[in-house]
């Protein structure tokens, strides 16, 4: 058992696999992040989706005043919604690239780029930051997984 | 080849990455019953999101009607986007998490409490029950998302 | 240091762990593709979420016409998001099967049948084809995620 367990350590050992697993952990967590803050427009707006989240401010009428969209919340909604749309992708081809043995600066370069587009993109949205500013940091994390997914299929196909 | 796929069985052989591989399908055969849950509302409902989706109930204005939406389906479908928001985090991490190295018991004390989390989760969605029942469910899964973030990145980073 | 690397590759070495990197990072381009189809609808449209996308139109009143939604956009919107609700149970399930060591023929069959039913998915959504071909579609890639999330639960847990 501790000889398998060696084995499994050894994946975390790996320093571009823990570089995967640092820059991926983080770019979920500024994703959860998106919760709260969505969260905070809902309470702060009183800007609720269901029926039973209105019910502490009144009953009938006065609480259904409160189930309406927010020009923030849907802001905050649309950023969480683009997060997932990027960084699935980045989870799934980055760990396949992790694992496809490339050098470690490279990889760290790519993670760190990305990682950092994603911070700038939240940043962009919520602010908001004038066009092409979200635009650019949308593409720039758009083009490192082209890259990885580029050298995964290169490694796992050919 | 045999001592290739020796290797590769070994993961799945490792007890804490079982635990991880039964309840992250798990939770994904749940997100996965959302999209039946939704066509069984859009159907008995007839609110649809696609002309060619009514055309079965006739043709031109008569079918156009059924072009509309729903406070059931649109209940879940803020269902399965939440299960969305809060279940690729939890694969990712979890992933990582199984991988660096910790007890049995932790591990699998995390991953039933999580899974337990998204099950309340979506019947306090569905039903629906009174808040806090939904917002407590969701807090306690992104509570067990966070604390094997917090190993993961001690272990990978640190 | 190479002795783990050698390790690593062994993952990617594996014919079946090979097949799951080549589908996941094809049906995963195919999703991100569906960013670039909804920015050249909103641009073509003329449709923005955003006020800062629409700031180039013009100031004011005369930008402002261009914040609404578009059917077009919306379309590839749902395709987009349904990709997401059945690409990331893929992803994830997909992974664990890949490491449940199965038969290469039989993952590959898994693999290419849900990729193939994926980029049907797309093309059923915004051609559009006449119903069922669409919920066809749909229900051939969550059968085949069924099958493995099956296999990967007998392996993992019983």
């Amino acid at each position: 058992r501790s000889a398998e367990m060696a084995k499994l350590t050894q994946l975390i050992d790996n320093e571009v696999f823990r570089a995967y697993a640092t820059y991926a952990t983080i770019v979920l967590l500024k994703m959860m992040l998106m919760s709260l803050v969505t969260a905070y427009f809902r309470i702060t707006r009183k800007a609720f989706a269901n029926p039973e989240d209105t019910a502490s401010f009144g009953k009938g009428e006065s609480a259904k005043k409160y189930l309406r969209s927010d020009p923030d919340v849907e802001r905050v909604r649309r950023g969480h919604l683009n997060d997932l749309e990027n960084i699935v992708p980045f989870l799934g081809i980055g760990l396949l690239y992790a694992l496809s043995g490339p050098e470690l600066s490279t990889a760290l370069l790519h993670f760190r780029i990305f990682a950092g587009a994603r911070v700038a993109h939240t940043l962009a949205y919520l602010i908001p930051l004038p066009q092409p500013g979200r635009g650019l940091s949308w593409a720039v994390g758009y083009a490192v997984t082209i890259s990885m997914a580029y050298k995964v299929l290169k490694v796992a196909y050919l």
